[in-house]
């Protein structure tokens, strides 16, 4: 197949020249929302779309996200961020503005499983992913021809039991500072610390259940044990912790006791693309804001 | 049963006497979030919660939703009205601020069906309907003791053919002034034009089909004669076109084949109940705002 | 309010006095289906619906649900089952045959919370839980008005460190031989394993999470904490290991950052009295075969 | 991309030689599940799976779907039909046998939206759809190219106004006695009476809404005005009257006031993508019985 190129008209002023997104987070204290705003008017830009949400009224943590239009952004952008960084030193913000017309760039990570990958792949082939996927990184060489149909390079890096710091030394040549996300998407390999660090809060992963239950391996095969009426899939930022990061989405379908593990396999699959394919597509329209061990989706 | 007091702890300060919903649409155009919020800031309330949609960035309406803080509020509102009216009048503002801790007055209208009008008396005994329930209306005089056993007065006000202007004007005595909205929990009789100009986007129907399928009667048998997989309820505003109303809220089940017509109906009475609980429960914490034929939900 | 007579009219065929079910479990061979119905023909009953598993056609165990009419049932079902015997002994049968027609008799168990007690006492009001509520059993004394309102006996036995055993002993002298199955409707002590012999899979909890996760206690903030963005609740059979029984129904509701464990909690109410509720009627329906720790429900 | 080879190995007993599906319609009457399943044992099958459904009682429609293992079923087949066959006329059967794993083959009619289509080839690909796509039939040529790098013939045939017996003609030369069903999958072409009782109940159609609301055209921009809270997809059997057909399977999405119709064509998409396929699964796994405009559903 030829490699098609994503049709993005469908985005129209979302993504536009002009648009920009504003992500806060601070400590809750009066007149955040009234100081903001006017700042972005004064600086001629108009907000078309604002979310706010307060931990606690009382003393708690504040999280907004604004987008707004103001025109010739790009040129603007730069004076717009040295003139905000005083507002925001006041309310000690945690903050940044993207342009919404920039794409991320992203690495989806893939063992043997292509389900998750083709999802993304089709989803940003139909322009309803919109971002940029630079390479697709794999411990197995199975999903090259198609990886390559597509027009995408594909990076082959196994990774066995004594080459493991010879894998990652690779893995942060090709993505660190060329790609602004990483997705495992089915990837069976464990993170190292060192990896993470280059992409806190930058890196996805959708585990195949529901999470926190049938944490670890062959989850499938423990809900099947478990005799559970409802199977899941869970997207999250990886962490340390195994299975343990901050939480993005997650999704269930109705199973019987006349699945089967294989059954339930097949029907998870199609949970877990469907479940990664929107964390991903929040993360990239920066719709989450992540606190402790918890996101804010604003979506 | 004794008439129980509602638990209404649970609501701490979503409903306290400092809190303020402020709701308004207009025409958007740039600077309206700063306007507002700088004014609320400078009047010494604090935003606590705030939504707000445009349709069209480009001359579209523009819908917001406050909620904010103000100390000795109850005190303050008049003069906090009259100042912004100013503020209002310069964006051509449709707008109004209402107490949060200040409950709703309801009538709830029924017929022979008793299912959602008890799941609104139970979700108020449970505390988690904010509101006082003044009255129930019935065209039959079935549910009578029930009613009373929770201490809601019972109005029967039979609708005959040849007696419907008596009845309106019944209908019209005990509710008009006395309530602020109107729960139409399964009354089976049409409401008159004269009648819901009186609570005009106050009048609130369950429809016991997925809507726009099956408008009109027997909805259940419709579906089941049409063989759909998925039947619905529908809470929408009362108005002039029936089952046409600006809708609120719907939600869904899955059915088989294997379900007769009073399956449908057991399934359905389900998610009525449900749907128009949902309903209710948004109108009254004042999450709905009504443009044209259609709803905005702030929720 | 007056204790309202259920109304049944609606069970019509399913719950008629010609109606008859037969639960079957045995190791799967071939003509089991064949010999079964070969049987109720010979004894001039009609098959009306049957549902069947085997869960692995090698050698796995086959389940097996039948409705069938016979006329002048109750005076047959003597001789039915002795002739049967002989059949069940063949293939070493587990089997039972109950009249459709013939209410169980429950007991509910209850603490503070009344959200599931009350689903199910205004379901069987309604006409929608084929059973009949022989009592109500309490550590507390708070629901004695409501329960007594319908017209059903309240025991209040309180559980204190101290009386544990003197409180089990009234369990068992209330209940046992005097009703089919116990619900645990958000009853929140520990059964102990002596009282759990005499109700083996005829006694049904109902668990505030989607189990496994968050077993224990207080799993809506578990669940809070670690920040799902779906909630659920599980009725199951009570086994000897704490949340541990098998698993009859589970259902789920989408949550989000803005929810607090309060909200969770009231959200969570709303799921747990649905699942118990569909448990319930599924166990007294003859809905349920169970097999080590998983149920296989023909629904 | 190269084409691949779908991995059939999941299916494993699903689909051995041995396995047959046996599909029965009739009028209800006592003996039929004793004579059919005492006639299966007589001929050494073991029956592995049976659903069965009675429309009602006294003096319904009957059906029944049997999964049996008979060793060399192939070579006994002919004798098997003929024996039943007597058994079938006594009943007044409408009846059936098919070998699974025996594949259905398919031919996929398409206009210019793709997404159907891909799910269609994805799950063909990844061994999910056990079944052979023959053709992809389109009025367009956009997608020649995608479908050929599967190994899958392309066949154009332009659909104008003057042109349409011709393109008729040409649509029957390709698919009749070469195809046993046809999917249209976004296929936005009226299917003449005279080319559908080539295909009756044999030919599946995907509607982009929740049918029976928003029949005929631009059914998004209709819900869209509509302002509905939850869209939908119907997957049915063609027949004369548009959209009218038995419907086989439907499934909905939440959606808000947020969505516009770009939004919510876009989660259409999706929905459309997973009904359809089910659909089409259940239909080449004869789960499905047609009576009247109704079908019944055995999965």
């Amino acid at each position: 197949m030829k490699p098609l190129t994503p049709n993005l008209n469908k985005w129209s002023d979302k993504t536009s020249e002009h648009r920009a997104r504003m992500l806060i987070s601070c400590p809750d204290q009066p007149g955040i929302v009234a100081t903001v705003s006017k700042f972005l008017h004064q600086h001629e830009a108009n907000i078309v779309q604002s979310d706010q949400y307060t931990m606690d009224p009382e003393g708690g943590m504040f999280f907004i996200r604004i987008e707004f239009d103001l025109p010739n952004l790009e040129s603007k952008l730069e004076s717009l961020e040295k003139d905000f960084a005083n507002v925001a030193d006041e309310f000690q913000m945690n903050w940044r503005i993207s342009l919404a017309h920039k794409k991320q760039k992203l690495a989806i990570f893939v063992s043997k499983e292509d389900h998750c990958l083709l999802e993304l792949l089709w989803q940003w082939q139909a322009g309803d992913l919109y971002a940029d996927i630079e390479m697709v990184v794999s411990n197995h060489s199975d999903m090259r021809e198609l990886v390559e149909s597509f027009g995408i390079p594909y990076y082959h890096i196994p990774v066995t039991a004594d080459k493991k710091a010879e894998a990652e030394a690779k893995h942060l040549e090709v993505t660190a500072g060329k790609v602004d996300t990483i997705i495992l998407a089915r990837y069976m390999q464990i993170i190292s610390p060192k990896f993470l660090q280059f992409f806190k809060n930058r890196m996805i992963n959708i585990h195949h259940s529901f999470l926190p239950a049938f944490v670890g391996g062959k989850p499938y095969t423990q809900a099947f044990n478990r005799g559970v009426k409802i199977i899941g899939a869970t997207a999250h930022y990886v962490t340390e912790e195994l299975d343990g990061g901050p939480i993005i989405e997650q999704d269930v379908q109705r199973v019987s006791h006349r699945d089967s593990v294989h059954e339930l396999k097949r029907i998870g699959r199609h949970i877990e693309r469907i479940v990664l394919a929107r964390a991903v597509s929040w993360h990239v329209e920066d719709r989450i804001l992540v606190h402790e061990n918890k996101t804010v989706v604003f979506n």
